[in-house]
């Protein structure tokens, strides 16, 4: 199931900015790769081109890579059965950019002189290409354009006497986001940026650890929800159990991306300790009221939308109605269109429903608009169903700057916040009002009074370019071309 | 995209009745073959595991039968090139039925006499095999398992003076639920059995006529609803345009499949002139009137319980809530569980949403119990999470009956509702308590005052046992087994 | 392994008449399918394009039918797990003419009232497209192109009172050359026309019945020869053993086909009661004698022109050298070549051997020409590699007319030798001298005299024009293109 | 098409050595991945496992490595769409020991900081293992288990002042045998080891300079074979021409391996200056001389024994005869067999021409003896066929030695002639005679008086032990295991 992106035929494309990955690891249990699958599984929306898996069996490791869907190419009991051992990590990516294909699929794995080392990552190092330049320079050969390659080499050139010093010497050289998960022949490590912008939480099965990404993907299985990995915590799984250090120097506050409550992560995970339904809804229920409107139903641009529109429901005391159906049902690949079935406006993802839509003033809720392609068509489909007026509303500020932090977004010149200004956009996706979600009003939603402004208590760059790291790569970069292959190949 | 039901790890395994078939057809359009895989696509909910497209291209017919998803088979440039010509027919399938495979995937098309014929069919005939034993006996060859392939037979072998008059010999002779769509080199033919058991609908494309089970496969290509084929109409479609009749003897009034407003239509289809959304809606409302209960939240199992949720929420005015996640990326296969993966209870599909639920006194919303260890597992599922109560609404009567119209259902013997009292259901899956819609509210969900027991309005078997036509093959029928196996293998 | 011939890049293609397919049967055997899979694997020379077996386990059919090579389609456990039974008959085919794709390939099964029969078959019924055109008129219905069809469709419509009398009263209708082999639920029948035209021999594993095209078939699993069905006879071989009948009304001598010899059937079997190597080698004697030329080697064209090659070479006593290098690797499909690529004239296949040609006066030995294309390219690589001169000696007389007996052949107009003499031949190909084998050199090859020209011992019509049939279908035919359709599309 | 040494049901395995791999490169063409594709299709023999190419496009690399034979991967239009350029090089290859899969396929390549590196590599570097681990202890972090890549960490980590000085340096510390192709954004690169152990010529094609393990690549595309590069040679080709340097302090003389004249390179290509089948035949000549026997025919094991038949046959005047015909039908994999039909002794790829050998005293001659077991086999058919007596006669002398410079050869334990007297191999394949060539015989056929034993002119080590360089690796080796898994996974 490739993302509607990429469909030649893609009259209603997903218009998101897409997570790029997603992590999970087991350590100590029988069948650990049959469990990582499953946890790959729950994990799958945060990337679904390709997925890598890595076992220790006590004596070898086991590597295998595959492009396409965990239900696809990781449920096959061949695979499976290379995969031996009861510690396991794995990695699913949403794009393997460049075409790269295989080369760039996770998690990494080198033999070191002290032993093997997986390493599968989510977030992007924004220094990978400096720290890759040096080392070069050095002699060492990279085979994949991945930013987790860097890390690697840095554990294998460090001094450090024992493979956790020569870690966490590699840590403190890189820059940027990142929740690590690796394995050795005796430990899995977990480990989050000092920032703390991309999840990670720590899960227990029966007594076997288990770090994730995300909660989901400890409940597909039955494990238990410990607790997250803090802002720059590194944890240390061995035999004897887990040892908890925090090896960076802590220069500021966390930083949790606010992203994933918008749009990345699953609405049944708790991410730092707030479920991402609860937060949607009250997403929703802030748009209601910071921006009323006169209207007979509240309808979601599904899937995304659906939480938000629930909450603006709720809080609007608006019949929330399916006015729009998706089809769930997508194949690997479309049509390539000729002329005459481009012009027909083919509506392959969703459908309104005509029957409730047709006179009435309908109150769309989308979660983002990157480029507005995707919500022109769905005002128009809507509009084509009949109703009367559409109101736009939108869980979330306009994103107006590209994500250097483990996220695939489009050159800024493509996002249409950048370019217009809300009016203009109304126009441009036709709709009779369009109004986003204040700054203010998503950090009322995750808890917040309001945005501290000296100190951001998220990662909020998206909506207001305000990078909590420094960006090294593209510093040296000299235009905003550089700029944007950074964001999107750093991963 | 395999159904649920097949995976061998399938914690929360699809506990559906499941329509058999979807057809589609287009007369006099370029590019006919790209608008009925859309059509097709369109119709995907309608059978999942192979689909056959056949076109004319003014002087051969081309034939593609395949397994699997239409968005996987009929969107590569090679299989469409193939199927050239601006008039095709096509038919999507929920299950070749005795691992014939490809042999029994539709349409079906034969070289007779006066050219060639193909006919894919929605339905089942229930005197096929009687028919098919006697056209044997005559040095007759059939290379399939279908019924549909009798129907090809019965015009071939009919002195009718010419196609028409051969085809409406053949119609004559099967009994049965039949949506047919024929393509022959001069004409495209639609026909309902007499009751219209199953859906058909006209559509119109700038000019050229569709044939559809469902309104949604017009929309998906922007497509002008025109009426739905009445039951017993037979319309033939020429260059000259369309002309209409009922060439059988009409014994009794119609009876629609009623459970396609329950489960089989997608929401967003209008069947008989009716809105599917909003007749479960209304199922959900009339089931918060019949069955009203004390609780907290309404949660749908998703997606098929959303629409009878929502509609049982807005009547009984509480929250409507997605208590329950439902995870869309399925593989083709999934893994073969170890006896240590089995015992973990993974849940593949769905994953209730603790933060919702916990403490609270939820009302469960479904369409329907068919063995019930879905549901089980589902309530199961809630309960982990904490709630206080469960109460199971179910937005239809109870499934005691096999249906012999073209749905895949489970011998008797493994319905739940055939075994069990309410009582003992509710028992066996746990539910503080559970009600069903009761038949009289069903029928008034669809706008009838009641049941009319006497010369019911609609088809309504599955429930009531009480089937519309003689069960021709099934009479002959020495046990149970025969019978069951007639009612999956005659499609 | 596709035929060179079909490759885009085939500047040595593969010219040369081909056998449409070889049939292998055994009756009482575990593992039936097993063995039947060997046997064709032995059959694979008689045609590369698709293969097929059914098998019978007692109570139930099983048919499997696959495009590609035998050792790549029906070696996976899995295909052969589905082949249970100790009961079981194949077929390997060279081609499905008209991309008529699986439908086409044999053998050809049916459930009849008195239950199944398989059909496989040799050879091609030149009336099958007159009876198909009739019984259609009485509503038969064709799942095929394949004249193999038409049998099965006699037998099914016979008023005979038992399988056999069925089977005769079909066979007496058709006309043209057939070796086949069937299996009911009770019998395995072999079957070869009055004129034995296509080769076909008994033998006996361990007890068990085998039928097979070839002698071959018999060696790779350690089979006993028997002897050949004989022409006209037809072989009934059930649990009580073998019955031999001879159903057919007798009207001339048995014509066995003697290209057989010259290239269809491989070396080490033994037809008619004759090694095709020693044949072989005594048609390069007999051409040697009849052809003799000043030279300093004798190569053969590999790997069909060796065996006349060494029996030219001991005839004349010259040398024989392997002066052309075959290559045996080729892939499914080859490079699409650019210009630049086609100017090179690429040599996928052969090579000259210079060291051994440069400065030599060769004779080149092939065995029959078709095209001339590919003797064109061979005599040109050899001419490049020095040779001082080039005499071309091919094992056969001039091809001068198509086959109609299941060879696939070009129409008449391509056939170098239909619209050249002798010497025009030997200028387009470039040699120094070009001979051909005698017909009744040929004939004294195979043991004869010499031909009889009133009554020829053999089947030489592809040499003579002298077909020993009836042509109906293409009696009807109204020009020249038909013909060579009902030659190609026939089998 | 896979060895059928792989094949489960191997009745007649291919008991050979095998080389492992064949390389080849063009610089200055359009269509150069076109070009490399041809050549290592003409390279087959040399490795049929896996395939790559490396390709720069005057700005990019492009790189691609499959699994399977050059004519199912490499020809795909796709593939060779990816590979642009004008300068390219490719690699085949028998085997990726330890099931690596991809991993381990070359071309290797890495963009090292003065840009890109590619390496192809046909023999074994004997010291890898201990450079490998010098490697890592500095931080070098390994992808592949190949021999290959740690040439191309000695290239990156080197201090030369450029990429010549860098290559010059890094070969300076391997040991064995290599002729490895590489390429860079300016120069391909072109080397083979201080005593020319494996083959390396280099062609023209237009004005292109070509490199190539073999001549038969040069004579595919019709290029002009210009000379050998020379043992401890290394030519660099830029835009502006050929540079030839001898980089190594020369220590001994030349020592090409004997055994590519016997089994490995392919008989129209010319190595050393000698062409393959000549010398072949004079091989067959000199074993007629100095092991003579009363016999009626000389019979080859096809194909590998068939030019030293047909120079035995001529130099003893006996008739050369096809007495086993050799199907070349082989598909990817082969049935699991089941005990009865183990017990058959299916003969899948020989057959023994029966009517040729019964009551014959044959000449059976194949080129080498490995484990043994296939001559068996062989002759055991033979004998079936009837032969009168049974005369084995090897092109070489016993192997009783394992190869380490990049041949697939057993463990010395399962070598025949390491442990069984000639009396004793005879006795156990159950010949009336069994001879081998002598070593100074196979010198003779390579054109010296005889062996020079102080300072042999050859690598004859797997005949007589005597290894040309230091086994690096080995001698840290504390058993025999270790040894031949260095042999078989060096490469």
């Amino acid at each position: 199931m490739v993302q509607v992106d990429d469909l030649p035929l893609a009259g209603e494309a997903d218009d998101h900015f897409h997570d790029e990955c997603g992590v999970f690891g087991i350590f100590g249990r029988t069948d650990a790769s049959a469990i990582v699958t499953l946890g790959l599984h729950a994990l799958q929306h945060r990337g679904q081109e390709a997925a890598g898996i890595v076992s220790f069996d006590g004596s070898q490791f086991h590597v295998e890579r595959h492009i396409g869907l965990i239900g696809d190419t990781f449920t096959k009991q061949s695979v499976l059965d290379r995969l031996q051992g009861s510690r396991a990590i794995g990695h699913t990516r949403y794009s393997t950019t460049g075409g790269a294909g295989l080369r760039n699929v996770q998690p990494f794995f080198a033999e070191l002189s002290e032993g093997g080392l997986a390493i599968a990552h989510n977030g992007n190092i924004t220094n990978a290409m400096t720290v890759q330049r040096a080392l070069q320079k050095q002699g060492a050969i990279f085979s994949s354009t991945s930013d987790t390659e860097t890390v690697l080499h840095l554990v294998a050139t460090s001094k450090g006497r024992d493979t956790n010093a020569r870690f966490i010497d590699a840590l403190r050289q890189i820059e940027g986001a990142f929740s690590i998960v690796a394995l050795t022949s005796k430990k899995m490590i977990g480990c989050r940026d000092p920032l703390g912008i991309r999840p990670l939480v720590l899960g227990d099965l029966d007594g076997a650890y288990i770090l994730s990404s995300e909660t989901c993907a400890l409940d597909i299985i039955g494990a238990r929800y410990v607790r997250d990995v803090k802002p720059g915590e590194m944890v240390v799984v061995t035999e004897d159990g887990l040892e908890s250090s925090f090896p960076f120097e802590i220069k500021q506050e966390p930083r949790f991306c606010i992203f994933e409550y918008v749009y990345f992560a699953r609405p049944d995970s708790s991410v730092e300790g707030r479920n991402v339904y609860e937060v949607r809804k009250e997403i929703g229920a802030e748009l209601a009221r910071e921006m009323p409107v006169e209207a007979d139903i509240v309808v979601p641009v599904p899937d995304s939308g659906t939480p938000a529109a629930i909450g603006y429901a709720q809080a609007a005391n608006l019949p929330f109605e399916l006015g729009i159906i998706r089809n769930h049902y997508v194949g690997r690949t479309f049509i390539q269109p000729t002329d005459s079935i481009r012009h027909m406006g083919v509506k392959l993802k969703h459908n309104a429903n005509r029957r409730f839509i047709e006179g009435k003033r309908v109150v769309l809720v989308d979660d983002s608009i990157v480029r507005g392609t995707t919500s022109q068509k769905i005002v128009q489909m809507v509009r084509d169903a009949g109703a009367a007026e559409v109101h736009m509303r939108i869980a979330s500020p306009p994103t107006r700057a590209p994500c250097f932090y483990g996220v695939d977004t489009p050159e800024a010149a493509k996002l249409l916040a950048s370019r217009m200004t809300i009016e203009e956009m109304a126009e441009f996706i036709r709709v009779d009002s369009l109004a986003f979600l204040s700054i203010d009003g998503l950090y009322r939603a995750v808890g917040e009074a309001k945005r501290n402004t000296n100190q951001p208590q998220y990662c909020d760059a998206c909506f207001t370019q305000d990078y909590p790291t420094r960006l090294t790569d593209h510093e040296g970069a000299d235009n905003v071309r550089t700029l944007s292959l950074l964001a999107a190949g750093g991963q």
